[in-house]
């Protein structure tokens, strides 16, 4: 994640893995540390873009990885920090989460970005 | 949106908008207010599917609309209100946002949406 929270990515087109989630009541101060390494952990895998995240004060989340193609994405699915820690997160940390996995056609911006 | 926060949606293909953003600082009621606006029209456009959106304390938001098809989302774009007020958040809103559009090709959850 840049600094600014936006991602910079290459032109289209490119995949991206769109997951929003509810965070159930838990340790939040575990949850942050894991969802920071899991950011580290995705930055260098191959394919990777770029990723980024919000999360409202009600526990409401979207979380947006991009990557260059659907290989990467099942790679890094497969990752077994990252498997193993979806497992975790499934049973610990959210009520609900949906998952759409996309091909990015077109992308625009406000202006370059900050 | 479903009162949960999710979006509820037929199975792919479709296509949605990522629209994440800062906001700058600004008239947070008006703000608010003009949002909910366009979250109603966007429900009765035609083709559309649902939308998840969510933001953080500092600002920074992501918000995800599901539509039928292209022609919907071109159609949603060209709506006057719509485009009037796209305009308006332009100039008084949003410090930055970047907009990507996409084919979501597969979907899953984790459980039946509560």
């Amino acid at each position: 994640m840049s600094e600014s929270g936006f991602a910079r990515l290459p032109e289209p087109p490119y995949h991206v893995v769109i997951f929003s989630s509810r965070r159930s009541a838990g340790d939040d101060a575990e949850y942050a540390a894991t969802a920071q390494r899991m950011f580290d952990l995705a930055a260098r895998q191959p394919g990777f873009l770029g990723i980024e995240s919000a999360r409202d004060g009600a526990g409401f989340g979207i979380t947006v990885s991009y990557w260059r193609d659907e290989a990467a994405i099942l790679a890094w699915r497969d990752q077994p920090d990252h498997a193993a820690t979806r497992a975790h997160g499934r049973a610990h940390w959210y009520d609900h989460y949906e998952v759409r996995i996309a091909r990015v056609e077109r992308a625009y911006r406000s202006t370059p970005a900050a």
